[in-house]
């Protein structure tokens, strides 16, 4: 007697340090998880697709993959690039076709997408951003990046989001010329953990009351003003490293109040608790996140 | 004998200044136009309902009307001031709900949008956007406003755009302290007409070889980068009365491509004298945009 195995999803968050790698039934329950340090695309992919195999034993037949990658990646289904990793300081992986790898290796329709939007989309089925329209998902750490939702629709031109190389304005008393190798002085050159390290001499470990900090909610606030005027959303998730300080999002909302300056529905001013807050999945978010966009692909979607 | 009047639209581009009206046949081919002045909402409108009344007597039943008004306007359909002016320094205007007014006065439907959105839409349906799926549209006038469309969609979030009043990075050499009344050194406060004048005590008449339009290529070009980190657009059309001066469009181009350094395609940077252009409706973008929503309107959109 033979019965028909179930179908289960698989998500990837492929991070430039780790892929976080998880296995789910059609509804979303996780059946198993694991973690493969990044090393060269081929060594990485290798052990990322026999674990897959593995678990497609125990559990049953992936019915489609989810990913949710480090960037620069190509998201334009009509480029030759779709799926592929752009230049990246990250030894071997320019111009990697990481959902190429994946194509091949096995037969089930994948959802790609950015690691933020990964996050966002998380945040959008199960937490911060549940049941809304409209929202952001910014993440500082190594790097400065978002992901936006508008009208339940991810924002996506002719690239992703990349709104941790745009521009703002220089706090009067901070005279850090900026780290970033492109533009000095742009938001990531700024406002990015390494940026608050060359400026301060550490980062993560400085006390709660260290002026590294209210500087740091100057621009991470400025980042959110010219978020709600772009992009209108309901809600700003701050996550990434440097938003473990806990201690920022009271300074960051104060300075919003005092930058946005009125400019802004009273309703808004009246809810800043609500609008600018942490992932409520923590860490979470990107896994499940790769697990939605598996289930929107195995949908056709 | 009776013979069933013919269907029109009515287009209007609702500006602080003037209301632009507008009628058209049911393909859109213009009929006539006519031009009032802005004054208090009750003189002004009685003025267009007398007009389109006199119209639809002429040349047919107006099937659905178009409006693209100055703002800030409430566009969430949602919200029980949908279609009203909000908070505006124009005396009798503010909360003044004028898409009620033409609903109450036609027994049509009314497509309403910002008078920005109404450009884009007119350059997205004839012009400089045809074709395109990602467009933005900025105007650079008494103030600084924008309109975007992603895959063919007008963005709207909670609000529509104001990146009139997001932050970017004043030049080193540039102490004029801005004149935002909210924010001082806005994107308004340092590059809006007005702006010019305060600095350099006029705007469009100093010479094409003035510094004031060096330093207007780098906010303008900086706030392309922006639209460019934060939207993706296919094309970004500079309309407005600063953006008479078509001088300045090989300056901002030129700014932009300094600006970005290389962090965008390589196909993007070849191709900057079609990225970055004016209007190609030149002042009839609004009108036709108007008349866009009327058929949008007329369909049921």
């Amino acid at each position: 007697m033979t019965t028909q195995k179930p179908t289960i999803l698989a998500g990837i968050e492929a991070g430039g340090t780790k892929f976080n790698c998880v296995v789910a039934n059609a509804v979303g329950d996780i059946l198993h998880q694991q973690i493969f340090p990044t090393r060269l695309p081929e060594q990485t992919l290798t052990d990322v697709a026999a674990y897959f195999t593995s678990q497609s034993q125990r559990f049953g037949t992936i019915g489609a993959l989810g990913i949710a990658s480090f960037g620069p990646v190509d998201l334009d289904t009509r480029s030759p690039q779709f799926g592929h990793i752009l230049s990246t300081p990250k030894v071997g992986w320019s111009h990697y076709d990481l959902r190429g790898f994946f194509a091949k290796t096995f037969a089930a329709p994948i959802g790609f997408e950015t690691d933020v939007n990964g996050a966002l989309l998380g945040e959008y089925t199960q937490g911060a951003a549940a049941g809304l329209r409209h929202a952001a998902y910014v993440t500082i750490g190594t790097g400065i990046g978002a992901g936006f939702l508008v009208n339940g629709q991810l924002l996506q031109g002719l690239s992703h989001p990349e709104i941790g190389h745009s521009f703002l304005a220089r706090h009067p008393q901070d005279s850090f010329i900026g780290n970033c190798p492109f533009h000095q002085d742009c938001v990531e050159g700024l406002a990015a953990g390494p940026a608050i390290t060359a400026r301060w001499g550490a980062s993560n470990s400085l006390p709660p009351d260290h002026a590294a900090w209210s500087l740091q909610a100057f621009y991470v606030a400025q980042l959110c003003v010219n978020i709600t005027h772009f992009i209108g959303p309901e809600v700003i998730i701050l996550g990434g490293g440097v938003m473990q300080q806990a201690h920022l999002f009271p300074l960051i909302r104060a300075e919003f109040k005092r930058l946005i300056n009125g400019y802004c529905s009273e309703a808004l001013l009246q809810r800043l608790d609500t609008y600018i807050v942490p992932p409520l999945l923590g860490n979470n978010a990107g896994q499940i996140g790769a697990l939605y966009l598996a289930a929107r692909a195995l949908q056709g979607d």
